[in-house]
């Protein structure tokens, strides 16, 4: 089962290897990470997604609890919470087929941010879902390269 | 100086933990961190900012070569790159002032994504200036809660 962790922790070297050396002791892959900081400059807030049933899930989580540098631990697997991810694409587009890509990409409310003679850089923001709907028809061009930022979550404010 | 690094990675359990120790036990701090698919499902791309002189960075490099499982490391310090994060922000917001904040967001071309009886969040994509200039603006209000993806870049193409 796909779990979404969000974990505070210090901004310090050495945080970060901690925690990645701790799930993949366990065999667990990271499918995406994102590190950022936060609004307090001492703090990085790590979103991680990984696939690990739910034993497993609790077993990484009470271990991340015992490292000083862990403040505060959120699952945000929860269907309620808002999840997205930037996407870079570079993608084949001769100057004959640019039009039918910046048409795809108007669709998907992504941005042109780069052309080329023979090829554009689409900047794509959304879940996960959405940035699956773009890949798939950009594919057929021909994808030249691809980044994406792993996935940050966020809980719903309904309670606010 | 701040680098940002790409490297291209097996997308296996371990390599994230390796990659980010060997950074780490130099003593560098990542500021910034994101690891994603990418069109190849058996690779995944990191791009991590650190603060590093020259000489250290190519260190790290060079020692990152060494690991089995990285596969190709690029340098994109370089001004000529595209680089972009996403940022999400929940923002103090009373019903009375929500106009102000909406009215921040467009300037910024960015998404309004949730809305609580007293807050509101905010999507929003750019380069490290961008994302400083609206947290700045927002933080007049109250930043409850801010996530981060970390810098993903992408080399310009000039000569595709």
């Amino acid at each position: 089962m796909k779990h979404v962790l969000s974990v505070l922790v210090e901004n310090k070297p050495g945080v970060l290897s901690r925690v990645t050396g701790l799930i993949s002791r366990r065999g667990f892959n990271i499918e995406s990470l994102s590190v950022g900081t936060t609004e307090d400059t001492t703090i990085s807030r790590l979103t991680a997604v990984m696939d690990a049933d739910d034993v497993a899930y609790e077993q990484i989580t009470k271990q991340l609890h015992k490292l000083v540098s862990v403040h505060k631990i959120s699952d945000l697997t929860d269907e309620g919470s808002i999840d997205r991810e930037l996407a870079l694409f570079k993608v084949n587009a001769t100057p004959e087929r640019r039009s039918e890509i910046i048409e795809i990409a108007n669709i998907f409310r992504a941005n042109i941010v780069d052309v080329g003679r023979n090829s554009l850089t689409i900047e794509v923001t959304g879940d996960e879902s959405k940035l699956q709907g773009i890949e798939d028809l950009l594919r057929a061009y021909g994808i030249k390269e691809m980044v994406r930022t792993g996935m940050i979550a966020m809980s719903r404010s309904t309670k606010d």
